[in-house]
C-alpha cells in the first residue's frame, strides 16, 4: 500500500490546482491530522500546490510532534507573535509571494482568520479564500485503514453505550449516566471523545441534550448520544431507553422511529444522495402523521470528527459548501440523528454505518431495544 | 439582592451606548448564559441598547428555555433559514433599521458571521463591530453569587483531582486517569466539564497535553489538568506528580514552580496588573536560570469558561482586546498556567483563586505535592 500520507497529498493538490489555490493554511486539528498524522491546538500546517508541507507548533512540542507526524519541515513557536512569523516564513520557503491561500471558513473565527492572515503573516500579494470544500470532498471517502479505525471507535462506542444504559435508574443524574459511558469508553481504549448527551425526560424533546442534574424517574425516556475518539478517528451511537416500562405511546413512537432509521440504512448504497435517505426517513415517519414531530437533519458523515462532511445539504449550503454528491463506497455516516419530538418526549436511534459494494455496513451494534433492563 | 440578570443588562446597555452600539447579538453559548441563565448550542440572543431581550432556539427547546431562561421575548425556529428570519424579526421588533450591531468576533466563524450578517437577517443599514471587548468588561468582576458558584465548581474539581491521583500507577493509560477525574467530577456534581488535560513522561513537556493511551512507567513525572462546570461556572486545578519516587531534578524544578506559584497568589490583589503577576511569576524562575523553559502566559480569568476575560495582555493583544485593567475585588484568576519545560519533561501547579478586599482567596486546595502516594 502506498503511504496514505503521501497520497492524500497528491489528491489535495489536484483539487487546489483545479480551484486555484497555491496554498492551504490550516489550522483545524482534524484537518491537520489528516494530512499529517497529527492535529493539536494552537498551531498550524502549510500545503504548497506541489505538495510540500510545513507545519508550526508551540515549541515546546518540536520533539513530541516528530515522533507522530509527517511533514517536510517544521518550525516551534514561542508565542502569537512568533507563530506569525513562521507562517510569514513558509510563505517565503515555498516561494509564494502573490497567489491565492485556501483557509478554513468554518473553523476560523474572526480573530483567529486576522492572525492568519496579519501582514506580517501573508504576503500582501496573497488572497484568501475558503477551503472547506476541498477538506470536505478528500475527508468523505474513507481510505481502508480510516474504515478500519472507526470499526474499532464504533466498539469502544457500543461499550460506552452498554455502560450507560446499565446504570439507567430512577434517582441516578443524567449527568452520572454519561460518566458511566465516559468511564467505560476511556477504558475500552478512547484517548477522547466529542461531548456527551445525556437527556431525560421531558428534557427528551430538546434538540440538544447535554447533560444536567436531573435526576431519572421511573417513566422517563432516556436519550444517550455519545462519541468516542479511537486512534484519531470517531463513531457515533445514540440510543433512547425508558426507566422500567413504556406507555403505548412512546412504545409505538420508539418502534416506528426505528423503523424508519432501519429503512434509510437499508437504501444507504452507492448512487443513493443524502436527500433521498432523508427523504426515506421522514417518510415513514410523516406516514404516521408525525410530520409536526421532526427536528434537525438525520444524516452526517462521520470519520476524524463524529459530525463532518457528508453534511446534509441544508447544512451545507449554509456553511458554505456545496450539496454533497451521491454516496460512494467507503463513505461513512451516520443514520437517525434527527429524532421524533413529540413535546412531551422524544425518541431518538442512530447509528454509524459505512457503504460497502456489498451495501451498508453497520458499524455500531449495540441493543436497539427502549426496554433498558 | 436586585435580579442580577436586570443588573447585567443594566451594566450592559450603558457599555453599549458608550461604544455606539445599538443592539448585541450573541451565539456564544456562555455569553448568552450570562445575560439570560441559558446558554445553548443553535442559539442566539439580541439585546437592544434599551435592555430588551430577544432569545431564538431551535423549535423543539421553546419549552424548555422557558423553565431556565430570563428573557423577554422567545421565539422558536426550525433550522438555519428560520434562524435568519427570527434575527431579522428581532431587529424589526426592536425597531432597529439603521446603526451598528455588536458581534462576537472571537467565537464567531466566518461562515457563522455569514448567517447572522445574512441579508435576509441584517437590514440593510445596520453595520457590524466587534463585542469581545464588552462582554470581558462584564464578566470579569464576579458578583457574590458567581463567585459563591465557582467555590463550589473548586471544589468539584479538587475531589476530581484527588480521584485522579488516587489512580495514577505503573500500567495505567493518561486516558484512564482523565477517566477517573471526569467520573468524580460528575458524581460530585458537575454537569459538565471543559476538555481534560493528562500528560505523562516526556508528554508533560508539551503545551497541550490532551491524554492518549501512553502507559504511565515509574519514575515519570504525570500533569493532570481538569475543569468542571457545576451551576454554570468553572474551576481550573494543575497538579503535577511522580509516578514513585521522583529525581532531585524534578523534585528542585518542582519546588522552584511551586515557589514561584505561591509567590504570584500572595501578590495577586487588588490594583495589581495582570503584567506584574506574569513578572513575579517568571522572575522566579528566571533567577534559578530557567529562562529557557518558560512557555506561555500564566495567569488568565476563570468564571462560566475556564479559560475567560481578564487574558493575559499578549493573548488579548492578540484576540482583538485591550490589555486588562488592574484587577479589583471579585475578579477569579488561575495562577500557574504556564509551567516549567525542562526539555525531557516539564511540571506545573494551577489553581484558582478569587481577588478579595483581604487578599487572595485560593478556591482550589487540592494537596500540592510531587509525592502521589
Amino acid at each position: 500500500m502506498n503511504n496514505p500520507y503521501q497520497e492524500r497529498l497528491r489528491k489535495c493538490s489536484n483539487l487546489m490546482k483545479a480551484a486555484g489555490l497555491d496554498a492551504l493554511l490550516l489550522a483545524k486539528p482534524a484537518n491537520m491530522f489528516y494530512f499529517a498524522g497529527d492535529g493539536r491546538l494552537c498551531a498550524f500546517l502549510m500545503i504548497a500546490s506541489d505538495g510540500k508541507v510545513g507545519l508550526g507548533v508551540p515549541r515546546t512540542d518540536v520533539e513530541d510532534v516528530k515522533t507522530l507526524a509527517h511533514f517536510d519541515n517544521i518550525t516551534g513557536f514561542e508565542d502569537e507573535v512568533g507563530m506569525i512569523h513562521s507562517i510569514a516564513h513558509y510563505f517565503e520557503h515555498f516561494g509564494i509571494k502573490k497567489g491565492t491561500v485556501g483557509l478554513e471558513y468554518t473553523f476560523l473565527t474572526q480573530s483567529m482568520m486576522g492572525m492568519l492572515t496579519h501582514p506580517h503573516a501573508k504576503p500582501e500579494g496573497v488572497t484568501v479564500k475558503d477551503c472547506t470544500h476541498i477538506m470536505s470532498e478528500l475527508r468523505m471517502v474513507k481510505d481502508d485503514d480510516e474504515i478500519k479505525r472507526i470499526r474499532v471507535a464504533a466498539k469502544v462506542a457500543d461499550e460506552g453505550m452498554k455502560a450507560a444504559i446499565e446504570a439507567v435508574k430512577p434517582g441516578i443524574t443524567e449527568s452520572q449516566v454519561a460518566a458511566e459511558a465516559e468511564y467505560a469508553m476511556r477504558n475500552a481504549g478512547a484517548s477522547e471523545f466529542w461531548r456527551t448527551y445525556v437527556s431525560s425526560g421531558p428534557r427528551t424533546n430538546i434538540a440538544h441534550g447535554l447533560p444536567t442534574l436531573r435526576r431519572l424517574q421511573k417513566g422517563d425516556l432516556v436519550m444517550i448520544d455519545i462519541h468516542p475518539i479511537v486512534n484519531g478517528y470517531s463513531a457515533d451511537i445514540c440510543r433512547t431507553v425508558c426507566v422500567g416500562k413504556p406507555t403505548k405511546e412512546q412504545q409505538a413512537a420508539y418502534d416506528l422511529y426505528l423503523k424508519a432509521q432501519q429503512a434509510t440504512i437499508s437504501n444507504a448504497k452507492a448512487g443513493v444522495g443524502m436527500g433521498d435517505l432523508e427523504e426515506t426517513l421522514h417518510g415513514v415517519l410523516k406516514e404516521e402523521e408525525h410530520e409536526g414531530h421532526i427536528f434537525g437533519p438525520p444524516i452526517h458523515g462521520v470519520g476524524i470528527e463524529f459530525e463532518e462532511s457528508p453534511l446534509p445539504p441544508g447544512h451545507a449550503f449554509f456553511h458554505g459548501e456545496k450539496e454533497p454528491p451521491p454516496l460512494v463506497s467507503n463513505v461513512v455516516i451516520s443514520v437517525g440523528n434527527c429524532g421524533l419530538y413529540t413535546g412531551p418526549w422524544g425518541v431518538r436511534v442512530e447509528d454509524t454505518i459505512a457503504i460497502g459494494a456489498a451495501g451498508p455496513e453497520i458499524l455500531t451494534k449495540y441493543s436497539r431495544s427502549l426496554i433498558s433492563g
